[in-house]
């Protein structure tokens, strides 16, 4: 590996107000730091680019500090060691871990940043989607939060999405009947014809009480599970629909993460008492244990070749901002995913 | 007894919207019906005025269906048989059930409608609160839904009403830290003097960052559970000072009940995927094969002075929907009670 002299690396210089705009950020070159001991230096290959970093540049309490002004901003992201000076690692080695949007990342190895085997799961950008952060929250959030029973309908929002997909498909996996909403028509084909839903229902230009009456005629009997990745008007439209005692895994709200007039609110709530219904917050990382029983089982799931993976792979550092804003607009098919170099 | 002659009955004539008001409703003069065998009339001693009411009177889906049009407003009472073709119902039992705001209802015994001991529980009245659908819904929320360990922190929103107050006295009973929220000094005194909270606070005219920032004064930690009657902006403010897993049980939402304009809608609902809390509608009917061990434990605590019960008794038929609403001016104190004759 070639470690080039100069280190480019995307920073963050305010806080976006609503969609973030080119001016929040600057593409600075700076030279490469030297490594203490215990460190390796990693040059990140792909980036993964998801919809969380939004809520990372916001100051505000979350689950994460937010990303420091002027901090590069920070990615999953696969990558090779350049080098180290970690007993434990050597130049060449593929790693995993949460870097940053720039060539070359300074880490500490930890229970988060590991070494990955690039053998085994071609291609390797796999890492950034099905065995990657959305992999893992589909695989956790269905089977350890949702704890579907065959034959349950589970209604996913955001079904076209990296996440939304990947649950559809580990829904169906699970023996549910799945219904998933997505923007578009050529989304909801491909929800049915590519990832097997059993139905889709089209989100675009519709009110609460449409949408609601649609979910209605798919499924009479309401949802027993809904995977909830846009609160607004659809997480509305679903409460009206709930079965008894259903759960509602509340896994992201990508509808309000660029509202400058603040979130919507999920107005229906009471549905909740009428239904004796739980939502219940999805953090990925509380399952932490599980992951790798859930690398096993998704691993084996694309050799069988029973899992669709879409991955969309957009090249070069200087595209991060229109490719992480493809998020929010909808122009993506699958997880979005930044080739660096 | 005497039968009178007359059945004064409030009907509802239209579906409200936003506050009732006198026009909804008509008190009507009727004859006493007849009645079959395995029937009783009972004659309505004192009626329960519940928020839950304004919900039955909407024409929308709920946990039971809507007031038809011209029927007397449903409302739990207990009363005294005054005729019966039912084998094990005497004249004068004292009986406690789902009947309706009229002097007489003709009714058929069955799992709700059921007899009571009105002298081993004095006053009577008891049957509508401490040992009624406010007790029982306090006592089951608690320690059915919520579960508290000794230690933790509990915020109960709506806390000087009927089941707030009854729920922050179990919560304490339970080993809890006990915060609750009111509107007005002199409710918040009432919380911590009378019924034992270890704080208050006035959510009167207070925006939700000015409430989150007192929550968050008195509860550093975040809350472990929170106790939801309320909804709006003290429910936003409470989603911003959660602990970790935390859990909210959702009883009520009575800001919203008469809103004309919709919902305000839970802002904040983003917290519960930082915390990774959940959220759990109430219904205390689910709760039915524990409602003869909940009677127990509140009679038990009356007995042994542990329990604080408030009841407001109105008089008089003609007086029930000023009554009612009071329930939500808040110019009340404790368990909203009206005596029909």
């Amino acid at each position: 590996m070639n470690a080039a002299k100069v280190n480019r690396r995307l920073l963050v210089r305010r806080r976006p107000v609503g969609m973030p705009v080119a001016a929040d950020f600057e593409l600075v070159r700076e030279s490469i730091p030297a490594l203490d001991d215990g460190m390796i230096l990693v040059r990140n290959e792909y980036c993964s680019l998801d919809p969380a970093i939004r809520g990372w540049l916001e100051d505000a309490p979350s689950y994460v500090p937010p990303i420091p002004l002027d901090d590069p901003v920070r990615s999953i992201a696969i990558g090779r060691v350049a080098i180290s000076r970690h007993p434990e690692f050597q130049a060449g080695d593929w790693v995993f871990g949460m870097t940053a949007i720039e060539d070359y990342s300074l880490a500490r190895p930890d229970g988060f940043l590991r070494r990955i085997d690039a053998l085994r799961v071609q291609p390797v950008t796999r890492y950034l989607s099905a065995l990657g952060a959305v992999g893992l929250t589909a695989y956790c959030g269905v089977t350890l939060l949702c704890r579907p029973t065959p034959g349950e309908t589970m209604l996913v929002t955001g079904a076209a999405g990296a996440v939304g997909s990947l649950v559809g498909q580990i829904a169906k996996l699970s023996g549910c009947r799945v219904v998933g909403v997505a923007g578009g028509t050529e989304k909801c084909r491909r929800l049915v014809e590519r990832y097997g839903f059993d139905a889709a229902i089209d989100y675009k230009g519709k009110q609460e009480a449409q949408l609601s009456a649609e979910m209605a005629r798919i499924a009479p009997a309401g949802f027993d599970i809904v995977f909830e990745n846009v609160g607004g008007v659809v997480l509305d439209a679903a409460l009206m629909n709930l079965g008894l005692h259903a759960r509602i895994a509340l896994c992201g709200l990508i509808s309000e993460y660029n509202s400058t007039s603040g979130p919507v609110g999920a107005r229906n709530l009471w549905q909740l008492i009428v239904k004796r219904a739980r939502i219940e917050g999805l953090f990925t990382g509380d399952y932490l244990e599980h992951f790798g029983a859930a690398q096993e089982a998704m691993t084996a799931w694309l050799e069988q070749g029973r899992l669709v993976v879409d991955e969309q792979v957009e090249q070069g550092i200087e595209n991060a901002l229109p490719a992480f804003l493809r998020l929010f607009s909808g122009e993506h098919q699958g997880k979005m995913i930044l080739k660096i170099g």
